[in-house]
């Protein structure tokens, strides 16, 4: 399969042995203990199938969400309940907000949605232009937002996502938005688009990026739309959500101190990166508001840098495969001090 | 949701407290020790997706079934696999053995398939009668057949599934093959159908039952057709199988002593089970092949004895919805020989 990111494992086929990957957006904090610890005490678990209803862990992600469990699906990754909301969905035209995350269009290739893409542009730093985009948006069933984008660490304010689902809402265009990187944002809490409790709006989230468990595969949706959600519960397969993820979500959500450390490293470390990154020569960088930055490389293109960057020991994200980006663009992610420091020099010498 | 066997986390919610689970047919001996410690000498690997291809798990499936990887796939438990396969094999009419596993016929539904079922007699103790069938089979896509067959404990040797798949290969009709519990039998390795090495056939298996690791969420497929295996990789949601479920796949299947002890285990409880059931009156039980037995109730009907033996703290599998059976079954777990004085002590006052 040829999927977003490096294929780490690849790679390490290929003989290339340990490599730090900068290409898949991890919390550096690594799995909480606290889910460790709750692992080790609850082997039994496995012995049992998991509640086919998942009362307990939709409990869970209700009250850290301030929303009640009816409106919770949850899924093994965000991937389930990506295509599970395609599959409900049935959307016969689709405008996807782009550059952005390579997995919608998976999804809706396979409901067979017709899709046109809406351009960010690098002269306004990939932010999207509210006002245009509301002037131009053309007749559809959906569109798709990633909020925080990926690649472009853009962020769109609540005030702007209420202005672009006041006019969808009004055309009879639904409204997906993908909060997988929301919480890398102090105070993500007054900003995510489920406090305007809209029925036109279904936001998917996923514990993989913020708490570092991409292994463990848990997603979940929140919507207000009955209908959907009721589609969505029929299409689901049983079981899909393994028993350790089930626990993941009823002890990671309330890791204060996991959730603590990891909102002081990101704010100080997302400000360092990319003020260093400016001093580089021969790239520019875009201002994040999470746990990657977007690399525009001003020489040598972007298959050449991941191969010498290889070289180095350091995988990064060859991002010219995006929608509306090229061969000169790399992304990296955001990890600790020690790391970036390694990765920024490895960088600046491919690009002296 | 209503899924197969008792849901036990309804029953807790109801304030049931502890029960002994017999509706569901796990392993007693429990998760394996060789994973528990894999798991936590492996934390890290969580930090990771998964390998989106799951090479070296499908060659360590591959080397237990002595099948080449590149007749394998891995799926998020037996039941992605089997949604998987009809939504790739697309059947417009299948036919079911029956009484059997209920999830054939969600996953058939949810293709939109046509369904028919051929019975299996009470009067045969629930055994395909072959030149009965082959003489009967009528012109379809597909025959499902579980084996050894669940509600019944019932197998077809693979003498017998080669003379079915002659047949139906003439025909132009497909065999789906469910192995799930095919483990259980000692000497499997010369029972399975995977065997024939036929295009015509495609098995299933898990390691839920065997492995006790409902929770892990792991099955897979073996199939000889390149066509419906490329199908449904095409068809295949990304990294579906969580990282644990990789692990355990990669370690379990190696743990002799494991195997070992539950193939003792089983070879002499299951005989000890049925005959001590033959003495229980107002009761009738089939010979089993594997780790469940089905009863038939000769007074009180099956949602009475499912209650009766919830006051007693024991949980069976009222089976008066498998197709051809009515509310005179109930189906058993065979499990330690403790619980299951326990068990058959509790059954037998209920029927006294």
């Amino acid at each position: 399969m040829d999927l977003h990111g490096g294929n780490i494992y690849r790679l390490k086929r290929e003989g290339k042995g340990e490599l730090l990957d900068y290409s898949s957006n991890i919390n550096p904090l690594g799995v909480p203990e606290s889910f460790k610890r709750a692992i080790i005490e609850n082997f039994d678990i496995l012995e049992k199938y998991p509640d086919p209803d998942y009362v307990e862990l939709r409990e869970n992600i209700g009250r850290y969400n301030k929303v009640d469990i009816k409106n919770i699906i949850a899924g093994n990754g965000a991937t389930e309940i990506l295509f599970l909301y395609m599959k409900a969905m049935k959307p016969k035209k689709t405008l996807i907000i782009s550059p952005s995350f390579a997995e919608y269009k998976r999804a809706l290739d396979s409901v067979e949605s017709e899709i046109i893409h809406y351009p960010l542009l690098e002269e306004n730093n990939y932010n999207l232009d509210i006002e245009s985009f509301l002037k131009e948006v053309p007749q559809c069933d959906l569109v798709v937002i990633c909020n925080p984008n990926n690649p472009t660490g853009s962020f769109i304010s609540l005030e702007n996502i209420k202005k672009i689902n006041d006019v969808l809402s009004e055309k009879g265009i639904k409204l997906f938005i993908d909060e997988a990187f929301i919480e890398f944002i102090r105070g993500w809490e007054d900003m995510t688009s489920v406090l305007l409790e809209d029925k036109n709006i279904f936001v998917m989230r996923a514990l993989t990026k913020f708490f570092a468990v991409p292994g463990v595969r848990l997603g979940y949706g929140i919507t207000y739309d009955e209908e959907i959600m009721k589609k969505m519960e029929k299409y689901k397969e049983p079981w899909s959500v393994n028993s350790f993820a089930d626990i993941a979500g009823k002890i990671m959500l309330w890791d204060k101190e996991y959730i603590e450390a990891t909102e002081n490293w990101i704010e100080e470390e997302k400000k360092w990166f990319y003020e260093e990154s400016c001093k580089i020569e021969n790239i520019k960088t875009f201002k994040t508001n999470v746990n990657f930055i977007l690399v525009k490389l001003l020489k040598k293109n972007s298959s050449v840098v991941r191969d010498e960057m290889i070289e180095k020991g350091v995988v990064v994200r060859d991002a010219s495969n995006f929608m509306f980006l090229n061969e000169q663009y790399i992304r990296l992610a955001i990890k600790n001090r020690e790391n970036n420091i390694k990765v920024l020099q490895a960088l600046k010498e491919v690009m002296a």
